[in-house]
């Protein structure tokens, strides 16, 4: 998206990304301080613009405060994003007036022959702005992270082994043939056969009793066993709870024991393991160089495994946490005063875009089914946030797939890993 | 407080208590529904006013909405509490106009022979009420309710011991020879003893090492005891954390252990023991018929005896929770959004009037002893809200001291009681 010029109190742009946005996943950002009282021009860089860029200087006012910032965020409202296009061009067709208004914001993302846009805003009421239909949010590209992480940990596993001899070992108990449950097992043994951790696989008749209870306490006992997890849901006969509990905490690499849990809300304690999926929603921000401390962050959702852990993680980082639920009787009110917004309910697209204050972090937990035609599966994934309005408005966000949902295992290896390292007394 | 009237759109009310404060100690008030469109002129019932009072009986507008409450909190966010004053006058000068808003709101604090105020409300924009300088809020009287809990305490225990022949114990381990510490052990026990309780007490030496946790152990195997409590903080030199995870889970009375606060953060499990100061701010919000489900709260302060576990009950009643904290960039803003502040921070009057959204339920933890030297011990306690301010906008407020602190020694009783029927398996 690029300004062209301004004439009176109109403000002009135009926008022709030539990137898809796989390719440009850190968009060069430029803040604006929604609260100053600013007319602003911003002018191109290039030499063909030249003539633009004195133009705007002409009639740049006193009150403008333009940051310029590479990756951090800002902790204004209103950012400017750059867009690169090998090509300036004026189309006056795309012409877009608008006005200063806390929803501010201006997408152009940014790559090598940088651009600058130019912009000029009055302080007037409040207008939405128009803008074509393009994403603008920086992607928050999970997979490729989950990738990196995982190939960290393959390196400090080669290492443990030269040391001391010895590779972490996951153990899995499946109960019962539901399908989805077979396949997140078939891919954590994948994920940890690509990582060097062992694995090991325990399948059990959705009728069995006592077995699961034997299983993980021959696995307790097991010094080859650094984690031990119990693929959910269980058969509706078993009580989860108990058998859950059965799980030593030393070993508990999901992280769901009330104790952990217990560990994670206090202050000055450690968790012994913190649970993967908001494990994955926080390492994501940090990969990303997202700050927390002293953000306002809502986390949707409230479950014991993704809500719940995600926004006591969120306060340890010294994040001001919301918790918006079933029972919120406004959470977009709410939600839209978040800089960092953290997805767990199982909604499709239920976070509209005018649920995101402009320049907000998404990250989408959901993972929805919908219905779709086209796809040859008859479905398509969709998370709990409408990707398409709201990448309009955020600063970052996660897709869906492709975002939160490679970081879980590769969490869950991380947490292998680091319970082998304590056990084994490895720095 | 009584309705006397109205002309064209002015309405006007009375009141007479008959009671003293003391004897008094709910205000009595009127709920006005803030979303109805009325003026109103409020005027005393004394023989004096049968002038007013003829005056305006001309004319009873139908939009307004009155509720006479006499104790029980109002869904509404407007209330009109009473004057005190010994003569009624006519007032043209006190007659304030002002505006329907979200933040309409009266208080006048009821006393022996009360006036009233007269107000005016009309429907357009906001503005600020002008009122007497007197405290409006409910006073939450947590030393009374604390009362009625001992009280209903030392019923159920006569009942235990008729039933089974058991009182509840309670172990209080005190180490060094701070007076503050011995105060409160001191206190403690005085408390057992009006209930029923049977009280231990331990003194040990600065100094001792082993001993404490040779007490511990001692009192975790003794089945007269069913409560232990370490009094914090314990000498410098001692591991606390080490020391308070000695004491068995099931006679933990405190609630501070780590599985304990992770069996509160869980949907769907339920802790031994919740925490006793957050316990008995909760306590008070149920005693006053505070409605907490989808309301807003915001816990300022995440300490892990108060702060931490007040947010994690009020969501589990189903509030909206945020917590704010010394990272917090705008605690008052987000504040304001609260219909339920519970503060424990320990900062002299740091939550300002301003702080409080009208209509708001303050709970104040924050016992703090500032410089008086009007007093006779040179210094006077206050809490972490402002008092004077924050109680011309709240609904209800509770005072320090008097307010919170005498629930946490009712909740660790409560506690006791609880620990002593599970060991007995007595309903």
């Amino acid at each position: 998206m690029v300004y062209i010029g301004s004439y009176r109190r109109e403000y002009l742009f135009y926008n022709e990304p030539s990137t898809p946005p796989s390719q440009n996943p850190n968009p060069h950002s430029i803040s604006i301080n929604p609260n100053s009282n600013f007319r602003a021009i911003i002018g191109l860089r290039l030499p063909s613009v030249c003539k633009l860029h004195k133009m705007a200087l002409i009639d740049t006012a006193a009150a403008m405060i333009f940051t310029d910032r590479s990756s951090s965020s800002s902790s204004s409202t209103a950012r400017l994003l750059i867009y690169n296009s090998t090509k300036f061009q004026k189309f006056p067709n795309t012409i877009s007036p608008f006005r200063r208004s806390n929803s501010l914001r201006f997408g152009i993302s940014s790559r090598t022959s940088s651009r600058t846009i130019i912009t000029h805003c009055s302080s007037s009421s409040a207008s939405a702005i128009q803008v074509n239909n393009e994403t603008f949010a920086k992607v928050i590209d999970g997979k490729r992270v989950a990738k990196d992480i995982r190939e960290e940990i393959a390196v400090e596993i080669s290492r443990m082994k030269e040391e001391i001899g010895i590779v972490p070992g996951l153990a899995v108990i499946l109960v019962g043939d539901r399908k989805d449950s077979a396949t997140y097992v078939r891919n954590k043994k994948k994920a940890c056969d690509s990582v060097g951790i062992n694995s090991y696989e325990v399948r059990l008749a959705e009728d069995s009793t006592e077995e699961v209870l034997n299983h993980i306490s021959k696995f307790n006992d097991d010094p080859s066993v650094h984690g031990i997890l119990v693929q959910l849901p269980l058969p509706s006969h078993m009580n989860e709870q108990n058998i859950l509990n059965a799980v030593c905490i030393e070993k508990d690499v999901d992280g769901f024991h009330p104790l952990n849990i217990g560990l994670l809300a206090m202050r000055g304690r450690e968790p012994l393991f913190v649970p993967c999926t908001p494990k994955g929603c926080i390492e994501l921000l940090h990969r990303y160089d997202i700050p927390i401390k002293g953000k306002r962050a809502v986390v949707i959702g409230r479950s014991n495994i993704v809500g719940m852990p995600a926004a006591l993680l969120l306060q340890r980082e010294d994040a001001t946490v919301s918790i918006v639920h079933s029972r919120t009787k406004n959470p977009e009110e709410i939600t839209r005063q978040a800089d960092i917004i953290i997805s767990a309910v199982g909604q499709p697209d239920m976070v509209r875009g005018s649920w995101v204050k402009p320049g907000a972090v998404l990250i989408d937990v959901g993972i929805n089914p919908v219905e779709d035609p086209e796809s040859p599966r008859g479905y398509r994934l969709v998370g709990d946030i409408c990707y398409e309005e709201a990448s309009k408005v955020a600063s970052a966000i996660t897709p869906v797939p492709g975002g939160v949902g490679p970081m879980t295992i590769a969490m869950l290896l991380s947490n292998t890993l680091l319970s082998a390292k304590r056990i084994h007394n490895l720095r």
